[in-house]
């Protein structure tokens, strides 16, 4: 794809299709108010800026799979594909 | 269960059967407004950053019987099961 | 009782019971809109958690006679009894 | 009066009644929305705790004469009198 | 005056009076819907309490003449003068 | 003009006519929603408290054409000149 | 352009036509609620103040693509041409 960077602690997020099946078995009840969304992380920012001056390193690494808090990003298309980006701690958990 | 790992200060609760009689003897009472739930740690994250740039560990740990605020997490099943993630924050006591 | 060990900055109490004169001679008024509550400390979390990643110690203690805002905590059962887990910033005095 | 400690950067304040004229002449305006109220304290608290872990003393004394904001207290009775529990920030000046 | 002690980081305020054409030529338009108002400094607390223990010295001092948001004050009468109590924050300006 | 000096993190700024095509040739669009605002910098304050008890230099300057928007600041008279008290936070770009 | 230095944590960004087809690849969906706009940094402030008195660098730099969130910033003209003011963390992603 088209290289992306997000800024500071923000991550880039391919969404799993909804329909999906994951491998790891995860399927988000339909009834849930606030449903957990699946994903694979494709690119993550240099870290939330510090008071000393530093950029934490974030906990999320390209390729993991995650599940993450879907209210939290912004949905844009890249190459007729969409993703999402998110702030890391809208990132709820990583899978497998 | 297929492997999860919480991020920051979350953890994953296995909620309690609700009609449950837990072992430790706590009942929630029917007519509390905002009522905490029982539950069973399986997962815990690595801490809280903190502005040092280090990660606070965790008061919690996989196996505590603990009991939460219901309001707080957010649902997803995994291999069939329901399961939580939670804030540290959320967690209210340990029991036993 | 069963033991309980709550999180944090969080104390487990005890109320009084309401129709209950104390041996402090402390009674609360009945208009007041926000009425605080009399109960005793059974037992008293880690701390908050300080940024430098110590824990502060908690400035009440087991078996303290306190006053605390009522509207702060959460009821549980145990055993039978009723017991509130509050933030240690939800007591408000200790009292005798 | 029995002993009472406040907890944190709290103060118990004994309210001046509202009638009286006060030996420091103030009056406070009847059509003043938010009435400030005059008030001695009869107890101080440990301190605010810092984020370095150490109580920050607190500015007023046992029997200093305060004005103090209404809105910010609990009220509660000990020994058949009336008392007011305020946070420390609430305490506007210290009269006379 | 009585003396009136102002605590943390709060000053009293004298308002001049609202037609009064000031010295320093400063005349508030009518049509303005946050008014600010003049003063001159009465008092001066000991300043905000800083994370380290220390209290911040505050920026005006007794005499000063001040232009000053009105909504942020308390109002009170002493000596049968009108005064308020303000944050330091809610002084503008020094005039003149 | 009469002297007056910001307090804090405020500056003054003299607001350019809103017809007066500006030397730099910004022009506020009429349908913008939040407007911004042309003027020119005539006082400074010391500038904001840091928790280290010092005080940030403010980094804009006396005659400095500054942009800024229009809904922080409150406007006042001086010897028959209209003026505002913003907080340098307010002051969006530096022009020319 | 007639030079601007935006104040602070701020960059000004010039915006992309809304109809382009970039050379990224990036077409922001119409149907998001939210939808992230693209644009090209044209300069740069000195960065956030950080507590200890010192700025943090910004991440973006003049002439890099970002997406934006469209909400965030001010509009203005500047020599027949439009222009937005942000918050650095308004800027979502680098492109490219």
């Amino acid at each position: 794809m088209a290289k992306i960077r997000p800024v500071g602690d923000r991550v880039v997020v391919k969404p799993a299709p909804k329909e999906e099946v994951t491998k790891s078995g995860i399927v988000i009840p339909d009834t849930a108010k606030e449903k957990p969304q699946e994903g694979t992380v494709v690119a993550v920012g240099g870290g939330r800026l510090l008071d000393n001056g530093e950029h934490a390193a974030i906990d999320v690494h390209e390729g993991d799979r995650v599940l993450f808090a879907k209210y939290g990003g912004t949905e844009f298309k890249l190459d007729g594909e969409e993703y999402l980006v998110l702030k890391e701690n809208d990132i709820l958990a990583i899978i497998g």
